[in-house]
């Protein structure tokens, strides 16, 4: 295993429609994908994206803020945001070239991975692992898109 | 305000020993900076170097993460920590081109910053932002070294 970029991190919210203003209005992001709802996940998210060069200038393919609102009374962002009601951080996405690889790897480290392999916000196969078993931190594993 | 690179992610850590071998051992990363002692904050940090490639090669300029151990008894780090016993994503980095300017900005919006500015684990200028007003996110604002 090889750590693979930081595809994005995931900031849960009550209103993507409000993170999308804060982003834009305060904090002046540029680049915002359009909201679209994942119902297998129940998660309606969107993609704010950051530069890379360190100017605010160069490319625009930093890691990805992605931000996720519930979608549908049975959402596991529900319990997220009883916890906290104004949102927060949610999840970290590391890349890899191979996901079956990857989960292999993690199941033969005795860490949790939470249900099956299945497609992700940026359809290519992803998982979670359980927080506990990641020094506190839910983290998804995202094989890397082929036009990356 | 010009949304700038996201410098890191902040992750606080019962044990900085610890989540040093996680990331090396089970998540593959391979440049892990020495911990140092930041007095001033009450915390140890160390950071955690990651790729920019999508395959996991190229440059080691991405986003890093920052893992940040309570260093005295008045940390601010051990509040945290009592909520949150496994640690956990703790706050966001961006960089500014001017931090003077980027606090105008943030305080003309009506936003709370938590003290003075001060020189971060970067050693240049930084300040924090209220998570209340950050949709969640206690929000770290830094001025980009120079030699980046």
């Amino acid at each position: 295993m090889k750590l693979g970029r930081l595809n994005h991190i995931g900031i849960a919210t009550p209103s993507i429609a409000d993170s999308i203003a804060h982003y834009r209005e305060t904090m002046g992001a540029t680049q915002i994908t359009e909201p679209f709802d994942l119902p297998a996940q129940g998660v309606k998210v969107c993609f704010v994206d950051t530069p890379t060069g360190s100017d605010g200038s160069g490319g625009m393919n930093g890691t990805q803020i992605e931000l996720i609102e519930p979608l549908g009374e049975d959402s596991p962002i529900h319990g997220f945001l009883a916890k906290n009601p104004a949102g927060g951080q949610h999840h970290v996405c590391f890349e890899v070239e191979d996901v079956a690889e990857a989960r292999a790897w993690f199941e033969g480290q005795g860490k949790r991975v939470l249900g099956p392999t299945r497609i992700g916000a940026h359809g290519t196969p992803i998982f979670f692992l359980h927080p506990k078993d990641m020094m506190g931190q839910l983290t998804e594993i995202m094989e890397t898109p082929r036009d990356h």
